[in-house]
């Protein structure tokens, strides 16, 4: 019954923490290295590596090794999978709501 | 820099687990006890019941105790916060490529 969507998991946990969510903003405004990555953020090298990667994973950011040092950038995803499934969970609000409505208003029409 | 927002943290970590956005979608149908949340999935009792307090620490699910069982319900939330940082980040994307298809058309001209 479970649907297995782990492209889905992946995009939802990457997103889930703030600094990663922060990369992705700077990443908007042009390509970066690691280190220009992590300095604004005060982190070591090897920890903002662990959030790329688990970025990199999800296929939001792409690294390239140029020289010594790696560049990242956006992927070209638009969080499409993330999106859809937010909006049917709020359509699937509303329609509830309108269940509920349409339930009280038919309550009321048997109460007159 | 990093802006803290530990509540959409929390509201991407819950939806990260196909358990758990499936969990969504059948309180979406009306509430259930943990025991008719298991029962399709398979799931231990214990099992379910964490994946149900991550949901209700996210404040998707409330859950009230009734005798011997717990009922979950879906929480008023709409996933407003989830929904705009999407879209934020969709615009920021459609904003990129058209400053670059501004800049490929620019060089076209140049080069006639």
């Amino acid at each position: 019954m479970v649907q297995y969507q782990p492209q889905l998991d992946r995009t939802f946990a990457a997103l889930s923490d703030p600094t990663r969510r922060e990369i992705l903003q700077r990443l908007g405004r042009g390509s970066a290295t690691i280190s220009e990555l992590a300095e604004p953020f005060g982190m070591s090298l090897t920890g903002c590596k662990k959030h790329v990667r688990v970025l990199e994973d999800a296929e939001l950011v792409s690294t390239e090794k140029i020289g010594r040092s790696r560049r990242c950038a956006l992927g070209p995803r638009r969080l499409q999978d993330a999106h859809d499934w937010i909006e049917g969970y709020r359509q699937m609000l509303d329609e509830r709501l309108d269940r509920l409505d349409r339930f009280l208003h038919q309550s009321e029409g048997e109460e007159r």
